[in-house]
């Protein structure tokens, strides 16, 4: 085990690696094992043995010299770590085609993510529900949300308001954003903000293609 | 300019940062502008005048000195660079749901990408379509794509078998693959790949919130 003590605060691109460890200790189970070591994921997964060990380190698991890690123990540590077994409240704004297609993702759940409400200008969603979540106005968004108190808003606008609903989402309380539109927002340092761009991976298939 | 040719490799973190600069300057595009400098790009985007006008030297455009960038221009060119103008043949293997999200965001053919078919074993599936686009066993897409041609291979199975029907694409003759589990395929080095793990992502927001 390193110094590192479980609460001192992970690196960004350890935090990333941790659910693919996730996701191939969980196939190992299934596959019945029960131990595994740092070099047996690092034959599978592009991350040298020395670096799963030190980004492990940052959640609160021991590993045994030889043996390795409790495979039960250190799904139930990362998922934990990462946030999975508890539920998060969201909200979404811009209900057009991505939008539309992430509510209808229940998937998000399995992860701790519960979208409670979508909002748009456009009278064509607003008052539908999609995958049983209802679509108000973005004006009513400050009032519900005051009883809602999602601290998490999926921004899935057209780019050229994505700043505008932005600055909207954080005067009603969002405290993360999750922002799926080209657009490169702005936010004050205390807002956590984590851009997905679809189209900037496109962009790479294309190119290397 | 600087010495990069046009079709010199551009590195891939300068790639994923030309869609927010297309999305900026269309913007700016909306409000009636003409020009753009990349110092002013940099004002309003958290990165250095210098490294835009580096990553710009890779697309085929000459910004004038004091004056900038035709922004009609850039956009044209950085759209036909980002492979954005060209439509391109995909498949999606894995119609649960976010492979059944993907299917009905249309969003992504304004970016180029259009999906022709999902493949699925799930009888409650195969058959059926969605967005227009069907869906077939998993059996039939090597026939298949002999007549689709498709290159890219969107991939939203569960993670136990990402593995397993990745190799089978490629078997099939896909030479790109957009991984949105979050396992950590291997492919050979001749494939491309872009992982879009959106659960990494969630990840680093719960834990940073």
């Amino acid at each position: 085990m390193s110094d590192n003590s479980p609460h001192s605060k992970i690196p960004e691109p350890a935090l990333r690696r941790l659910p693919w460890y996730l996701s191939y200790v969980k196939l190992l189970k299934k596959q019945g094992h029960q131990q595994v070591s740092s070099t047996q994921i690092a034959k599978k997964i592009n991350v040298s043995a020395t670096q799963i060990a030190k980004d492990l380190s940052y959640v609160n698991i021991n590993g045994k010299t030889r043996v390795g890690y409790n495979i039960e123990q250190l799904i139930e540590v990362l998922e934990d770590f990462l946030g999975f077994k508890r539920m998060h409240t969201a909200v979404l704004f811009g209900v057009g085609s991505l939008g539309a297609a992430l509510l209808s993702d229940s998937g998000l759940e399995q992860y701790g993510l519960k979208i409670h409400a979508g909002f748009d200008v456009d009278s064509s969603v607003i008052g539908q529900k999609i995958n049983e979540i209802p679509v108000f106005h973005s004006d009513e968004f400050v009032i519900r949300n005051k009883k809602l108190k999602a601290q998490i808003g999926i921004l899935t606008v057209p780019p050229d308001i994505a700043q505008e609903v932005a600055d909207f989402m954080i005067e009603g309380g969002i405290q993360a954003i999750w922002n799926f539109t080209p657009f490169r927002i702005r936010v004050p340092e205390h807002i956590v903000l984590q851009n997905t761009s679809l189209y900037a991976h496109l962009a790479v298939i294309f190119n290397r293609l």
